[in-house]
């Protein structure tokens, strides 16, 4: 795996100033971060309003292994081929979670050949967005319980203080906490937690705002408590709206880097797909359909989380219209599918695959209930056999699927050019896009929806505790927002263990919350964890620096 | 208090690559973040080996009040006067905490027409150094708890971990509190706390080290936890330190600022005075040294601590030689002292403010004890009466103590060149510097030499912990190690009631902790807080963004 950095820190950076001019921003606008990443300021926008906005093109996937399918790799990897094609492409990509980088999956920035780089900086602490973010959060807890303990004006319940502070690491000891003990000046006791900086609001408020101002009324508007007549208090009640947009001034502006080819990739914003929303910025986003015809984008884990999320929320939120979707497979994860275990993954097995392949063919039927054109890319690992790949090239083809080999992973846009030309084509096509539920619906009708038409389930069985949230909800209009659900990543079935493509499952709903500064109700299902823990190995005890100041073990 | 903001957004900022220049910094070792600030790659050492190294001049204060006396203010301004008198000097600052920044105190880039730019930038996320070291303490705490989680193959007793995770925030309610609560799967539950960030470890380590090689190699060292049989447990034991290495591998860089008059400042490094060792990064300062004729650098709060540490403990582990001291006073501090209270402080009163000065002799004392040169600066204040200032220069005069009027708030290096001056005439003094304790004596006689020579206290009682921990730290020859005395700062004792200068008063030391990768024993006296609270209205609830993205409310 040390590959990637092996192949990332020989690579040789073109200066950021070169990469902008590239991709069409004047040096007005270039805050540059050392001499390999930038900030773009914001104000970039009015320069710009007048070109017409490129092509969307969405990567999504399968249910992945643990290790992830490489939808990054595949997103950076198609920027490099549009670009070996002679189209004038932008990556639009997610920042990574120290989280991972220390924990399991390693960094977020692609691999082998098709990587973003610096790779050590934005898998590190690259601009400083995701401290901001903590910050931000728990600068409005510190303010929260400051007013309990300062005599609590706004008379709120300390048990039902709903803003949890974060951390940007996993870390299971802080799930579940009770802070203020032993002296009264510590504050007023009471139970507490801490959530993964992906997770809290405020990285979903900072992807779907579209400009500071927007951002400051959101913000403004989050529920932090209930007073102990029920009412909510709000950010804006705590007086800490203000503030927390302060702290955010930076972090709401679109990060530039490049691929290893010297192609632009905004990179910005990045809540996980399992507990959040799992898109990146809506600012970037726009950013980059502004600069370039093809704007490339993830959305994480499978199609049933990351890009459900994607085309229900940030797409109606945003007012953006997606032009293709392409669904990366791997023969490794169909064989999991198929019933192989981890440790078996790297025989070769075209039966299991193909066994495997009703979970491919699942996301497809999302994508399609959609109104999307699409197409499979098969992201090659250097084990999978001539076998397996044929077996998979053919099952697509037989089930009419537009299928094409992706190996931006050995060797980069040139491994990428027949995907490229494909997606540019089906661009051009007609489609239909519309998101599967109307946020007029109510709360039970559109996590139905979900459930059945993106998961496969038979229905939803929602906890006493989730019903009591909806009828509280609906006293405050909540029942008029989109829905995002916290589910497993590692099933279509809210049950880790349910692989392939289950049928005939419930969804259950155990809690729900409001995110009214993001604007959306999240749903919680099974056992969903919104602060992971680190591994019996984590990956961080290989990481170091050598004699010669170089870093080691980093993924 | 708003007045500094705005004379701060009104600067013109030289780009940074001009002040760099400025400061004889070769481009290739500078490190942009935006146009205006950067990092300094240590590499440049090499190149700067035979070079000698510039005058050391320590600014330090009298007892402060809580707004603190202008330390910043008379640093920055010295820079500026320096300069104006036509010496190549430069300023080594502190970074900024997040906690006073949204608290009580404000920023920490000086005021008025002696500020420090990007004021804003500086004083929230700057370079992302207090966001690092947050990760990398947390990063340890995380990985400590996880492998008692997996089956603890440390034996390591929860019951005796003692590395706190940090927040850069006031934050009371996180002082005390249980983690790992309700399941199995959150780990193992047991007490645990946070402290601020500028008071862990870590953060102590990246002011101390040399390089970071020498950074690794400390916080390798650094004491977590002890065992059942209570064997100290290290980061190396718990395989952080490559981990915690990388992730600061960016943060031992030294940063580069310009003050308002465009002179070259490094900002590196911010531990609080009172719990922790006060002085910015050792590897800044000596970057200074080999740049500037002239260094000014500040350590917290007053001579009692920032001064005293910095001569013990960042000069000892440095192999620095300071060649003079600024003592900064104000009329408004020496009022207080002299029995006013905090809301008459703005009223005339030439008795009480000579009746305070008896604090000002007690500092001027320690420094003498120290064996080197001062001089007294008085730092004017808008409501200083022409009588109370000339009191205090008479006051001066009759008892010998050099002294200058400092007059940078509102003048800028103009009004500083007399000060500039005298410090130019003391740096060609011969001084005999030198620590007021051996490192080879015990630690009773460290703290009874600092509490009896610097404070001006009767003696030290111990308790009964702080016995036990003084024969557990011998057994691990810890008891050879500098001292850092953990201390109010609103009192020359122990008791933050006691103004002025208090006599035949006992130091109570209460409990010690080990430092061993920062390199020093820390004695806790009094009731001294690692984690500060907010005041009832905080200084964020006044902070914003203005329809034009203009930032008001920091100052």
């Amino acid at each position: 795996m040390n590959e990637d950095l092996k192949i990332a820190q020989a690579a040789t950076l073109e200066d950021i100033e070169t990469i902008a001019a590239k991709a069409g921003i004047a040096k007005e606008y270039l805050e540059p971060y050392g001499r390999d990443k930038a900030k773009v300021d914001t104000k970039i926008f009015a320069s710009l309003k007048d070109r017409p906005d490129g092509k969307l093109i969405l990567v999504t996937a399968i249910t992945p292994t643990k290790a992830g399918e490489g939808k990054s790799t595949t997103t950076i990897g198609l920027v490099d081929g549009l670009n070996k094609i002679g189209k004038k492409a932008m990556g639009a990509l997610r920042e990574p979670s120290l989280g991972p980088v220390f924990g399991l999956k390693g960094g977020a920035t692609g691999g082998g050949h098709a990587q973003v780089i610096p790779m050590e900086a934005i898998n590190l602490h690259f601009t400083g967005d995701m401290h901001a973010i903590t910050t931000a959060n728990n600068l409005i807890a510190a303010m929260l319980d400051n007013s309990i303990y300062q005599g609590n004006p706004l008379n709120i319940d300390p048990t039902k203080v709903v803003w949890k502070r974060c951390m940007d690491m996993n870390d299971r000891t802080l799930r579940s906490i009770t802070i203020a003990q032993d002296k009264k000046t510590n504050g007023v006791e009471r139970k507490d937690g801490f959530v993964i900086t992906v997770a809290c609001e405020v990285m979903a408020i900072l992807c779907l705002s579209k400009d500071l101002h927007d951002f400051q009324q959101r913000i403004a508007r989050c529920v932090v408590a209930y007073t102990y007549d029920d009412k909510p208090v709000t950010v804006k009640d705590i007086q800490a709206d203000g503030a927390a947009t302060v702290v955010m001034k930076e972090a709401l502006k679109p990060n530039l880097v490049q691929t290893l080819e010297h192609n632009p990739v905004l990179i910005h914003g990045g809540p996980f797909a399992n507990i959040a929303h799992g898109c990146n910025s809506l600012i970037a986003t726009k950013l980059a359909l502004k600069l370039s015809d093809y704007v490339v984008t993830e959305a994480g884990f499978g199609a049933d989380l990351g890009a459900e999320k994607f085309l229900d929320i940030k797409c109606r939120i945003g007012n953006l219209h997606p032009s293709a979707v392409v669904i990366v497979a791997t023969v490794r994860a169909l064989k999991m599918h198929g019933g192989v275990e981890q440790e078996n993954l790297q025989t070769e097995n075209v039966e299991a695959m193909l066994a495997g392949a009703e979970n491919l063919q699942k996301h497809i039927d999302s994508i399609q209930a959609f109104g999307l054109p699409y197409v499979v890319a098969i992201n090659k690992f250097v084990k999978d056999t001539p076998a397996e790949v044929d077996a998979l090239l053919s099952w697509c083809k037989d089930h009419n699927h537009p299928v094409c080999l992706a190996d931006g992973w050995a060797k980069g846009g040139a491994g990428m050019t027949e995907l490229a030309s494909c997606v540019s084509e089906l661009c051009e096509k007609e489609n239909h896009y519309a998101p599967i539920y109307d946020v007029n619906d109510s709360i039970e009708d559109k996590l139905t929806k979900i459930a059945t038409t993106v998961y496969g389930a038979k229905d939803v069985e929602f906890s006493d505790e989730a019903k009591a949230k909806i009828v509280q909800f609906a006293k405050y209009g909540w029942d008029k927002l989109p829905v995002c659900v916290a589910k497993t990543q590692n099933s279509l079935s809210d049950d880790a263990k349910l692989k392939g493509r289950p049928r005939d499952f419930t969804v259950h709903v155990r809690d729900l919350s409001i995110s009214a500064g993001a604007g959306f109700v999240v749903a919680y299902t099974g056992t969903i964890l919104t602060m992971p823990g680190l591994p019996k190995v984590p990956a961080a005890v290989h990481m170091g620096v050598d004699e010669n100041g170089n870093t080691y073990g980093l993924f």
